[in-house]
């Protein structure tokens, strides 16, 4: 890979300031691919890893440059009326898009081209949306975080739509839902789209049902298929389309706990109870396709009967539903739309597999996309720890990209810390969840942080972390000195406790001995034990900077 | 169960001030049995759940009431000499301890009997150590979790030190560490254990090295027995022995990333290193064994050579160690001392599962004690979270306690907050374990309070969680008025959105009717519809108080 660092005319904004000692770099591909790249200490390689974080610092009144476009044009020149990649990739054709992941994800075009034409990964990328960095979501693919933004029916200002978009993919989300509500809703949409460098996905029924003043009753196909075309036109990479609430469905949820708690969901269900008739997102689906394909918008199959506790988990109505969500998959597939399935909610950890099984099972492989799932329900106020846990584990198993939760889940619309709390816990999920799974690479940056960590290179255990400005405030708060970013042990520990360092200590001895570091072990035991008696008392300081450690059990 | 709230003076101090509506009530027993019980509105029965939290308000100069004493001097008058619960269990009496904790989880006292007997579970409940409310370690029980104290070298007051101590079980620790070190460690050690209400572990070797001035190569076995006897004396519980960490196997951490990260283990791989000898923890455990029973201390054999990083995970000087704590575990069983053995670390989650199986197979099924196991090494600042996905999956497959990790691992010392957090994030990861387990009982929780959030009873959905003033401030950030707590939405959808709103129509109409709900939905769905469209607009408020969901995806 070369790097092509003036490729663009990026200003990183304050980057470095979040991520000290890393850039954004870019690898040469049909447009300049993103990394982040970390700088090490003491002649380290640096260490590249994935970013979703997209540019900075350019006039959010004129959106990003607009990548994708020359790509586009040569295919709307051409004549083609189905943009979506799957349909390229059924061809056979490897789009600009597919080499743009697949140096970003380190695999060959061709096995992209592969994964989007079973069906089993998705490229969302509107041909409205050429500001994008192309990224996938398929479980043969790092696992991906989504992020919710759009809490206020009272739009801001452009700015501030901005900042909160660039607050969620500084932090690493990988999409970005726009669940904006009230009268702004097309205004806000669009700041956030052109300004986006990730796919927009969003929930086309909200903003239909704002169109008939809340009333689910007046909702009609016509009203929502005008809404989803506004939505395509802006740019919208996906849309959760909750078509598998089947009138039918909607008695079996009588005997939860907590009935449906799916906004889309409820609203569907109240439109079908109110008419009698069956959903129209079903019947017409097919009317849909045709439209999703003229934009290449990605279906996120909507789970608008996913449990909303752990009592009403894997039953009837969750799985019926998801038997339809498998039906209609095949039917986007024969129009060669991309699809996801959303998936839940709240299930016990020992629920969660056959979630992903199934899903696996009735949906044909088409990527999963979850929301947690929350393990217990008695956490209210700490839900992005209960469904980290779950989303980790359903990652693992499968699931291609998992929606982040907040500490306020359940009880109030989250500020800007809270984004940056679920998002940070979910890109811990995600991450565990490609080590689990023996993700090619994945491991590189444990491995490369855990090295330092174990060599005392204290400014580089914080720089290659999730949050760098906060690993090293935490330190800080008992060590503030900067003489102790050097020192040979830390606070929790001491220097006479430090295990660290007695290791280091045997390791040294082997190395001046030449010899193999087992062997010399268990040669130079002796030795090494006249070696401690005498530099001990110069290595280990005063008793009072011993500290008991957190580490030890 | 007949509740006996008059039978202890208990002041509870400021429980409720952290638990609105909750109580410390006591059930008959040996001696009264604590729970927590949830009161709630609207004529629900209270929920009662296990509580830990302990006595408060006390004079802490005088310690707590010794509630054991009659029950010690019993047994010392009829002139046993082996006090530990195993020799009773193995004999087929139930102690009072045992009849205590049957109680508090709800199972027989024979049950109870038996799995100490077998090795399965133990009562850390040292003789010394009369002031506690007896708690079991075992797999066929509630998971516990333990919170480390004694951070500082530098002793503050009794006040201070029994602060610590109950922040740490006011939130929910089973048991605590105290890992102090410096001078004042005795004194230190005397102020916890008098005033804790719940078992106290330490690691002796740490006060062993504070007698040689931190000169490992120093120790002498006479040493470690003297204080082993010092503690023992004092009422500590369990003891932290590093017996495993054999000579021949502290070469084999040379190809580690991160080399040997236990303090105990490491002081050990010195002091064998500084001698080219065996560890005399290992050499003369029988000896230790002896020392135990006098007071029934109980083994908590420590993994020394645990992983501290993903790459260094279930190799074989964490393997090999785990072998030779089976054995150790043999010769303690033969002379009746319970033994629980201590597991790590840093494993990435399909490695998991393997440390359980093969803990249970050379460890003859004795307790399992883990510290999470962090899932990632990337995350400093955030590891309660990294390794609460840990710890919740190894509680699911076995283990019976987990050792909490603060936001402040690998990164310095835990402050008040950073307490609170570990131990709320284990309780969660403990509970979840139990729900996965089918814990009898485990799940009424969790379905109590969804049914609170289902039917908008905010105050129980609050007084219900783990933490109720985080979950109502959080609530109050977005709707602090008074009436938000009796509205029938909340702040993440509005009134026009709410779901849990829409189902409760249906199921009001099934009621009405006086048909069973599913038939009621099945023949009413026409007239809910007319229903609906009469009385919605009164039913439904503003849309400026319309506000897009965190839960929808």
């Amino acid at each position: 890979m070369n790097d092509s660092n003036g490729a663009t005319n990026e200003d990183t904004g304050d980057y470095e300031d979040y991520f000290p000692h890393s850039h954004r770099v870019f690898v040469d591909g049909p447009a300049p691919v993103p990394f982040r790249e970390i700088h090490l200490s003491n002649g380290e390689a640096p260490l590249r890893v994935y970013d979703s974080s997209g540019p900075r610092g350019h006039d959010v009144h004129e959106g990003l440059p607009k990548l994708r476009q020359p790509w586009v044009d040569a295919r709307k020149a051409r004549g083609d009326t189905n943009f979506s990649q799957m349909h390229y990739a059924k061809k056979g054709v490897i789009t600009e898009e597919m080499e743009f992941v697949a140096i970003r994800e380190g695999v060959e075009p061709e096995f992209v081209r592969k994964e989007i034409a079973e069906g089993r990964a998705i490229i969302p990328a509107n041909i409205c949306h050429p500001e994008i960095e192309p990224m996938i979501i398929g479980r043969n693919f790092l696992v991906k975080i989504n992020a919710n933004i759009g809490n206020s029916a009272i739009f801001s200002s452009i700015e501030e739509e901005v900042e909160k978009l660039q607050w969620a993919t500084r932090w690493g989300a990988d999409t970005v839902m726009d669940l904006s509500t009230g009268d702004n809703i097309h205004l806000t949409r669009e700041s956030i789209v052109r300004n986006s460098s990730v796919p927009i996905g969003t929930v086309p029924i909200y903003q239909a049902l704002e169109k008939v003043n809340g009333v689910a009753e007046d909702l009609t196909f016509e009203l929502f298929m005008e809404t989803l075309r506004e939505q395509a036109e802006q740019g919208v990479d996906y849309f959760t389309i909750h078509a598998g609430v089947l009138l039918r469905y909607v008695p079996m949820t009588a005997k939860r706990i907590t009935g449906i708690v799916s906004r889309g969901g409820s609203i569907m269900a109240k439109w079908c109870l109110s008419h009698h008739k069956e959903n129209f997102l079903y019947t017409r689906f097919e009317e849909i396709c045709l439209l999703m394909k003229e934009y290449d918008v990605s279906f996120s199959l909507g789970d608008g009967l996913r449990p909303g506790c752990l009592a009403d988990a894997n039953d009837e109505a969750q799985f019926g539903e998801l038997e339809t969500l498998g039906e209609l998959t095949k039917i986007a597939w024969k129009h060669d739309i991309q699809v996801m399935i959303e998936g839940p909610g709240h299930v016990p950890m020992h629920l969660i597999k056959e979630n992903m099984d199934k899903q696996l099972e009735v949906c044909h492989e088409a990527p999963f996309y979850t929301l947690g799932p929350l393990t217990t329900d008695i956490a209210p106020g700490y839900d992005h720890i209960t469904s980290g846990i779950g989303a980790a584990m359903i990652g693992w198993f499968g699931t291609a990209m998992l929606c982040y939760v907040t500490p306020k889940e359940h009880l109030g619309l989250p500020n800007k810390e809270d984004v940056k709390t679920g998002v940070i816990t979910y890109k811990i999920a995600a991450h565990a969840a490609d080590l689990a799974k023996g993700h090619k690479g994945a491991i590189e940056w444990d491995n490369t942080l855990s090295l330092a960590r174990f060599q005392f290179r204290w400014a580089d255990q914080f720089n290659l972390s999730l949050d760098p400005v906060t690993a090293k405030s935490y330190h800080d708060e008992t060590l503030p000195a900067d003489s102790a970013k050097t020192a040979h042990f830390c606070s929790m520990c001491g220097p006479k406790f430090c295990s660290m360092k007695i290791t280091e200590d045997v390791r040294e001895y082997a190395r001046q001995q030449g010899l193999a570091e087992e062997e010399a072990l268990k040669q130079g035991l002796e030795v090494k034990s006249q070696e401690f008696a005498k530099v001990g008392s110069k290595i280990y300081i005063t008793d009072e900077e011993i500290e008991a450690s957190r580490e030890e059990v």
